[in-house]
């Protein structure tokens, strides 16, 4: 097999930082202060919430799968920006609200307040509306030749037959009893679908939409979309309060259904093991281009947060 | 001056009926029952809410701003669809927001329950957030040429700097004491926002952003949104519940400033008037093809509910 690109002599830690150099920029130019100087009846609170939900800390890896894949075929960097700012954007907006006291009803997110426990119910409500509007507003901004497509990419992936879909599916299943594959069925949609969404806005950078290498990078994405949340629910067991920057133990608390409870600690760890395996060989096709996406698949399921 | 094309024929009311029974259809087929049947996993009860914040009724005024515009500059019925229900679909999922025990806290909505009473408060917040993801969905669904000023031109009214900016806002000014121009700097954003962009929509379905007909399309938009509002606030006053649909004389109870309690009843009612009249003479570069559009800003005013 030839590589695509000459393997990046870069370690996945480097490239971490650069992507998340890269998207914090993005975003921080979003609220930039000159936008709301000048113009005293700027709903200053809603701007403060949002970026409250924004800009505190976040792992940034929506768009690290978006840098990562883009550039796996071949993307300029700089065309990857709009992609991986929208998608962090849809991300945020659907913590904001997932931890609403109707929904999650968490106090803690990445160590600090949730936007409602900082701000107010109704500043969190409209702050996730706003972020997810930018969201469009962003990747539309980019004029891309192959907009129609990511648009629809990053809007079937957050609603109701994605991330919004999902996280419906998990509210009604609390207290339920369903079976591993009714699991990875929500998680496939709750999370999941935004991390196909990124690998796939990446790749539509590069490659269109027919291209078998884009098909190739939604089969790595599904596959480490599981893995990663299967490693959150082993963390929300084995981990604590300080390290995780929210609540542990919360699912069991909640008695949420999770891979632990189903498959046990162990059952677990070797189901994410397998579709990590899963996914570096789903990589094959893109060759030594996609070894940081491969490196990626492995920090998955090593993180301790 | 020369019309562009004939005018029609055809009164408001048979437009209105025209333009609600297509965009009525565009909606139902995004809830084909083909589509959850034999997925069992489907979110139902999220997909029933979201039917029921944006099929239960509706006046259908901004998808009728979409093809009155388009139509004014010679789009082709079809292809005003998409942004049609687009807009719709963004309006019915401020309703549910704003309904929320958080932000307004209303029971009634068009005569029915709101979200979250016929459901729940996450179901009404999920819905909301889906409804949201399917505008953009839908407008990028279109494919159109202009696809990215589309999108633009939606997340953008529909955002921070746009409605949810403007309910932020209102928010805000709940006891406080604004006066005439921040009370219009607000509605501009909270309902005004949506209206240009509908009308935008429609506009450039037809011609390109630079076409000095949609800068006359959006001078008229500007008047009417205010004109409506304004009306809004006076049906407030003088209307009932059962023609309103809502609580009448909910603004009063909130100690919500209005254009009645700042102008008094007369003053606002002259205010909307010589709106109509500025939106009127902002369509004469259109000539008679914007006759429906004329006759609609007088509607504006004179609508009970």
């Amino acid at each position: 097999m030839v590589a695509s690109q000459p393997a990046a002599p870069i370690s996945l830690d480097a490239l971490r930082e650069q992507a998340r150099a890269r998207v914090d920029t993005s975003l921080a130019a979003l609220f930039d202060e000159r936008r709301t100087n000048g113009n005293p009846a700027t709903a200053l609170r809603l701007e403060a919430a949002m970026r409250h939900g924004l800009l505190v800390g976040g792992k940034r890896l929506r768009p690290l799968l978006v840098y990562l894949a883009g550039q796996a075929l071949g993307a300029d960097e700089r065309a990857l920006d709009a992609p991986a700012a929208a998608i962090e954007l849809i991300h945020a907006y659907s913590l904001i609200h997932d931890d609403l006291p109707a929904m999650d009803d968490d106090d803690l997110r990445r160590g600090q307040p949730t936007v409602h426990k900082a701000f107010d119910e109704a500043s969190a409500i409209l702050a996730g509306d706003a972020l997810q509007a930018l969201a469009f507003e962003v990747l539309a901004g980019s004029a891309h030749p192959r907009l129609a497509s990511m648009v629809l990419t990053l809007a079937q992936a957050s609603g109701r037959d994605g991330m919004v879909g999902g996280q419906a599916l998990d509210l009604e299943a609390v207290g339920g009893h369903p079976d591993v594959d009714t699991l990875a069925h929500m998680h496939a949609h709750k999370t999941g679908a935004l991390i196909v969404a990124a690998v796939r806005l990446g790749g539509l950078v590069a490659v269109a939409e027919t291209d078998p290498r884009l098909q190739a990078l939604t089969r790595y994405a599904r596959a480490i979309g599981l893995a990663f949340q299967i490693h959150d629910d082993i963390l929300d067991v084995t981990g604590d309060t300080v390290t995780l920057g929210k609540a542990s133990g919360a699912d069991a608390a909640r008695a949420k259904p999770t891979y632990p409870s189903l498959l046990g600690l162990e059952g677990a760890r070797q189901k994410s093991l397998a579709l990590v395996d899963e996914a570096v060989a789903a990589l094959a096709p893109l060759g030594d281009a996609a070894i940081p996406l491969a490196d990626l698949a492995c920090y998955m399921i090593e993180r301790d947060h």
